[in-house]
This record gives structure tokens, sequence and C-alpha cells, in this order.
């Protein structure tokens, strides 16, 4: 089951999480200010979006790269002027990758940075930055404390690579208690919803997590926050065709909020049984 | 087809069309001032969040009200606080309903409310505030201005109705050019694909629009913003497993990233065929 | 007696007055959508601010110009580029004036701004725009409602120019009725003041208004917003040396940036030579 | 001279600084995580405006206590709840002083926090925070990491005092070297000036910084920011009444709030009767 994709965790481990930990992982390797500075941020997913939320509530400037024209547009409609890296790389003072891609920041990239510009990671692997491309003989090392590397060019320019382009947020800062909390509740009760289904309900495939269950991770985190939920009368469920104890959005749903309710036969959210998964390759 | 819930659409027509809306429809009807106005926000689906993230940004104080879990969370995250509308009435400056639900504000919350409360709807229908509940004899009606009521309690409590109940922001807001352009872009291009469907695409169903065509109506309207999209390399789309000219998104997506693209067996995203609609009761 | 320069007349008719008037005032003029529009804001005092943090809350990217380097050092700080006018204008969407300046925005600016770009003037008079440059004969006026005009240029390209350069918030937008209780509740105080005062209190002189009465005033709006003020207990009144009534905050406190810079014979900022340092205790 | 006060070193370590080192001295000693918590700051001087900006952004729900009405107007139109601490205490997840009082945070405060509450002071002494009350045989206390407290009551409700009640940005965040360099440049001007004045220009007494010499400091950071400043043209300069090369604004001009209330003999705040109006013109 593929607990990776359930909303919750997703928003947590990508949104919530990288909107606190760029500027953890950035301030612990290098105690630079924010204020002011220019920075590009590859890629608007949810990754991107936390990162570029932060930077930009802490007085940084920042530009977006984006292949999807529909994040370039969330990109534009947040405030984010969108460019191509090209375009920003030699201005900016630090650049950050989440796309999920690879070799997103190239050695032509590289060379074209500013001095004492700072290249790190938010993404999922280690190939977004190319940086088997900067152990070549003309540039020179420097490690100047645990996960902070400055390459050094014959000029002289440095450039500041974080843990060796890995994933910032995993090598530069902490995961807090909370966030790993919901990733466990979520594991545990796709392992409890597995045990007990009933033989046929989940065949050999990859299945996201049924949305009640992701709900119920959602809820059982609320009282944290000292978190009042409402509960629907029984005529409102009735007229949204929903069950009083949910789930409230359909299986396919993901982060969004499918404002009008009005039900309808071909309404996306019919009347499933509680609790069935839905394959993701269907 | 279902025009509706394609991303682009739903993105303009809610988040970022309500997030203007709600300050344009509030300033024309009441020259209220926002600073330190205490508000409570009925739902936090997309509208929601677009009135909410508008209203914080000029100052003021935002409750939130939710029945999902999930969306409770979000709004936490976001520092809302959540409570159940009881717990504010009688203390918020404005109460404004974006559930797509009946009866969210009943004429026992309408009781409590302080005077010169403003209450509106956001939502999606005429039914969310219960105003027929205010059409009694001990209740004044003094239409103040258009779109402006105020219904006065025998002890001469005031309460600030908008467009009585029904749609702020098609009431007294107007809808921007840019939005139209998206939405009229995007039933056009449904049209097309309908009519040049080749027979057995679609049967008969209601269908989600293709999320390459959804791309493309993002796309058309980038160069508004002089925004400047990145391509993939061959090189690039070969690792992501996806085509240099989208989609990108599986056409399940609606407005989040997954970030984590690594293509597998069982990704979601495989090789389907170009603008192949997917039905939305499947 | 200067009423105008007190601190709490200052920040609501200026920062928080503005924050919201120029959305406003830019709505009820164009119905523009504020997301993603590029605009360069003329002056970083507390207009300027206000006009800033409001649009790059709507999702606007905001660039700005400066002539003093400090109001610029907190332009950058706060996230916005320091441009010269010339930098942007070919690109910009909207142009704003806040600077108490003259011909701030030129017939040069003009002829090179693009199709459709906005101008307006959120400053003090209606010199900053250089809006007599435009009745030349080459150039067609054409009024396309209440407050807007285009200016057409022989090729077709148009410029919507608001309220004639005149200010756009007093013209296009109303004030709220908490921003003239402010008001007016300091000039009746400072009139009550210089009543009673005893002779020789106030010599033929501009004053500042005390900020004991300024402080007054501020305490008088407070349980608008439901706010509860703390008391000093004897023993902190007496660590701080202050009077557990206030005035809490010494004379020259201004928090402020001087917007109004047209010197007159009562200028606070005389003819002083330059680098005399002042005297705190003078 | 009193550097201190000049506008420039003000900003960048109060306002500036303090937006990133409560972020920063927070997730250092704890890992906490900001979204969703509930915060209350006491004092809304320029520090206080820091951390609330900085938390309010990172998805906290803040709260604010002040003793002079006009910053706690100031809170209230940048949307946080204006409150007694008695108010809050209960509930909060967070208690920041930033008063330059003493005895902020009483025992008795202390002793009706929740478990886990955390507790830590971004203000000028260690007196904010009465951590004295807190050496009582019944409390136990336990260093868990360093700078880190837990004091310990005999319910076992567990209190996190960071830094035992001393300035946090000092001693658990680091100090940026940007905000240095503004330190150090504004000190070594300072001692240039006492250096070259002339005999005569300084008596016996506490001046504060040249106004002229405050804009050199700053525009000799721009550059980092590849800020461009506008210069005033001829006819501009003249209409203003300025040099062209500054002072841009008087001498009296400070836009912050004397965080710093300890009373000194050379102190601009001495024994001035009340509602006496200063001239501004003196």
């Amino acid at each position: 089951m593929n607990v990776n994709d359930s909303v919750t965790k997703q928003k947590f481990d990508n949104l919530y999480c990288c909107r606190e930990s760029i500027l953890d992982g950035l301030k612990r390797t290098t105690d630079m200010m924010f204020g002011g500075k220019q920075v590009v941020v590859c890629g608007y997913g949810e990754v991107g979006k936390g990162c570029c939320a932060a930077l930009k509530a802490m007085g940084s400037i920042v530009y977006v790269t984006e292949i999807d024209p529909i994040c370039a547009l969330q990109a534009c409609m947040d405030g984010f002027r969108l460019v191509k890296l090209n375009e920003v790389i030699r201005q900016v003072d630090i650049v950050i990758t989440c796309t999920g891609n690879k070799n997103v920041v190239t050695r032509e990239h590289l060379d074209r940075m500013k001095n004492s510009c700072i290249v790190c990671n938010m993404g999922h692997s280690n190939t977004e930055i190319d940086v088997a491309s900067l152990r070549t003989p003309e540039l020179t090392w420097e490690r100047v404390r645990s996960q902070v590397d400055h390459v050094i060019w014959p000029d002289g320019k440095r450039i500041v690579l974080l843990a060796e382009g890995r994933l910032l947020n995993l090598s530069c800062s902490t995961v807090p208690t909370f966030v790993l909390s919901i990733t466990a509740t979520t594991q545990a009760l796709a392992l409890i919803e597995l045990y007990n289904a009933p033989e046929g309900r989940y065949k050999q495939d990859v299945y996201l997590l049924p949305k009640k269950m992701d709900e119920y991770v959602a809820s059982l985190h609320l009282p944290t926050f000292d978190a009042h939920l409402t509960e629907l009368t029984d005529e409102q469920a009735k007229y949204l065709g929903l069950n009083k104890n949910g789930p409230f959005k359909p299986n396919y749903y993901r982060c969004r909020s499918l404002q009008r309710r009005v039900p309808s036969a071909a309404s996306p959210r019919g009347g499933r049984g509680d609790w069935v998964g839905t394959a993701v390759s269907e």
C-alpha cells in the first residue's frame, strides 16, 4: 500500500515540513541571513511551494523554474517570477532544487554562479545537482564544516555546496516529532487495514490509502492544536450525500476541496463502501 | 465533459479569484477596514483558503470551521484556530460561508451575533445562510444600499447581510477578464476535444478534462506574466518517463505535485496515449 | 499643532489605510487581477510600505524605487528588488507613486511603458506623475469610466491613467469610518489641549502632539478590537522609570517615514549643516 | 555617541535579525514544528514585531501583550489578538518575552502553563522571566541539552526553559555576518566623526548618530543586494528642499520602538512633565 501518497503524509512531509526545514537547514549550515537574498527554487511542487513560501516570508526575493505549465501558473499567481535557470544563475545567492529530476543544476550552471553562491537540494535524490561534474582536477574542495563544502574555482570563486548535493532536510535539519507521528500513524493504519481486510479486497497491486483512513490520521492529530471539528447534522449529511463520519472526500481527492459538492448521479463521490482502496494503477 | 474540475479552472475560480473577490466584495458593499477585525470562515476548501489568506494578509484575525479532518489540519498548519461556530459567534465582526453545505449559519447563530456583524456567502448556493429564518415579523429589514440589508432585532441590534445570502463574489464583486479567459479557453478546448475525438474514446458518461489539455490552458496564459517555462532535456524526459510535451502529471492529479516522481511499474503516470480522458466515475 | 505627524494618525492614514485602499482603488477602477502582475512602487515610506505589503500578499511581483538608502535597505530586507524606474518600466503592469516628490513619472517613462499599463498616484499631490506632458496633440484621451482615462499613443498603445494623476485613495476608494475616527479624535484632543494649556506652554510655533495624547487616541480605539492592554505593576513602572499611565515613549518617537517632504517655514528639517549630531537629551 | 539608536543598526539588530533568530533559536534548541502552535509574544516593539511576523508566517497562532496603546493598536492592525498574559497562559505552547521590562513572566504564570510549554526571552536582559522563582525545592531541574532545561513540577508537568531565561538570540542562535557588518560600520563611522569633528560641535553629552552617517551606513550595504538607488534631479532636490546627497530625513526620525526602556542619566526620555508639547522646529 502506497502510504507515501496519502494526503496527510504528503502535506506534512513536503509542504509543511519543508517550509520549516529549508530555513533550518540553511541556518545550521551557513548562518546566513535570508532578508534581501535572491533565491532560485527549481520546481514548484509541494516541496518547492513550501520553500518558496518560507523564504518569501523571511524577505528573500524568490524566482521559480518549472516544466509543468499548471505548476508554473500557480507560481505566477503566488507572486514568483517564473524564469529559466540560465536567466538568473549569475545573480542569485542561493540555488535550491526540488524537482525529483536529474541534472537540473549542471556544471555549466555552476560555472556561471557568482562567488559564495549556496547550492542545495531539497528534492528526492542526489541526482538533481550534477555533483560528479565538480570532481575535476581544476576545482578544489574544502570541507569547512560538517555537511558544508567550498568548491573553489581556479580564479578563486567559491561555491558553497551543502550535504554534497544530498537532501538538505535530512542531512542538515531535524525532523519534528510531529511529522514522525503522522508518518508512523499512517503506516500503522495501513498495516492494520491490510491485515484486517477481507480476502479479495486487495489484489497484488499498489493501492492508495483509503480516504477514510487518511482522514482518521488527520483527526487523531487535531487535539494537539486544541482544534475543534464541526460535525454534520443529519440534514446536512443527507444534503451532501455523505456519511457523518466520513469519508468527506472521494478517494481520488488529493489536497483540493471540491467546493461544488452538490451530489449528482455522475458525482465522483458515489456510494463507495468504506475503506476500500483504489488501485493507483487502475 | 466536466470542465469545472480541471485544475486550472478550479484554482482560478476558487483559490485565486476568491482571494481577491472577498476583499473587493466586502469593500464595495461596506467600506469596512479589514485590519484587526475578527472573522470566521466556514469551510477550508479552495474558496475558504483564498478568503483566509487574503484576510490574514490584511491584518484580520481569522477563525476556521471545518467538518473534514484533513482540511481542518491544513487550517491549523496555516495558522488559523479551528473552532466550532458557536465558540466564536458572539465575538466575530464578519461571518463568511464557503462550504457548499446548507444551513451552516442558522437563526440561532444569527441571534447570537454582535451588533453590526457582517454576514456573507462565498460558497456555491444561497442555502449556506438560513436567510429564510430571518423573514419573521419581529425582525425589520432595511435596504441601506444595493446588495446590503440591515436586519434589525427588536433590541436594536443590526446584522449586515450581503446579497441576501447569495454569492458575494458574483453579486458584489467583478470577475477579472483573466479568469473569464481561463474558463472560456477550458470550455473551448473541451468542445474541440469532444468534436475531434475518435469514435469510442468517450462513452455516455462524465469525463474530466484530460490532463494534457488542462496543461495546455495553463501554458496559453503564461505569456501574460512573461513567464518562461523550462523544457525537459531528452535525458530528463527519459529519466522521468514523461513525454517532453506533457502531460506532466497523471490524470488523477488535482493540484498537488507528486514530488517523488521516480518511475516504477506501479507508477500512475505510465505510457498513456495523449489526451485520453479518464471517466470520473470509473 | 501639527496633528498630522502624530504616530497614531500617521500609521492609520498612511500604512494601514493605504494597505487596503490601494487594492480597493485599483479594483473599483480597473477590475484587474493582482496575482502575477508586475508592479513598481516609487517610494518606500509608510504609504509605499502599505502598498507593497498588500500587493505582495495578493501575489503581485513588486519592485521598489527609493532615493533614501535607509528606506531602500528596508525594502531589500522586506523582499523587494530595489531598482531604478528605467530598469523595469518596459515590463511592469502597474506603476504606483508614493514619494511626495514631483515628476517621478515623466513623459519619457510613459512613452516606454507597455500597452495597457496602469499608472496611478498614492502620494501627496498631483505632481508625482507628469500628467501635463500627456496633454499633447499626438496623444488621444478617452474617458472610459469615471476616474479612468485611456491615453492612446499614435501606434495604438494605451496607458490607463487613474484619477488624472490625483490621489487614488481619495478619488477612487473610500475612507473607512475607523480612520476618520482616529483623525477626528486626534484633532479634537489637540484643540482641547491648546484651549486648556496654561499660558506660556505653547509659543507661536508648530508643535507635535504630545506623546501622551497620541497614546490616549490609540487607547480609545482598542475596545473596538476587544483588545486588552496590560498595566505596569508599581515595581515595573519604577524599574522602567515610567508613569503607569504613560507616556510610554519619548516625544521624539515617530515610527514613520516622513512621506510629506515638502519644506515649509515650520518644517522640522530646516537648514541644518551636515553631519552635526543632535544631543539625545536636548 | 549613542550608535545603538541609529535607525539602520536598530532595524537590523531588532526587527530583521530577530525575525530570523527567533526561528533559528527555537529550532536549534527544541526541533519543534511551528505550524499550528499557539504562541504568546510579550511586547510589540521592533523585537516583538520581528518575532510575531516570523511565527505568523510559519503558521503559528500568535497572541500579543503590550502596555503601550500605540504599539497595542499596531498589533491589532497587524492581525494579532491583544491579550493579557493571564488570558492565554493555560493554552499556549510557547511564551516569548521581548519587553525590556522585569518579571513579565512570573512564577504564577509558570505554575499555570501547560505541560511542555516552552519559555524563552528575546528582550534585553535576564530579568523578563522570573527564573529565580523556579529555584525552589519542590521543582526539579533537568538539563536535557546545552541551553535547554526541563523544570519539573511535582505532578510531572515540565516547562522547557531556554538559555535559563537569558537572551535566546545570543545564546542559542548565531548572528549573521551581515548584521555584524552593519554594527561595525556604524561604530567606525561614529568614531571617525568624533575624531574629525571641529571643536565645539560635540559637548560632553550623549548624541545620536547624525542622520547622514546613518544613511551612509545603509548605502554602503546596498550593493550586497544589487540594489540601485535613485538619485534626485536638481529640480526635485530643490522642490523637496533637500541636498541631493542627503540627509533625506530629519535627525529626529527614528522608525523604531525604543525597546530598551531602562532609564539612565543620558536617557532621552527624562522627567518631562506630562502633555507638554515639543516644538517641531526646536
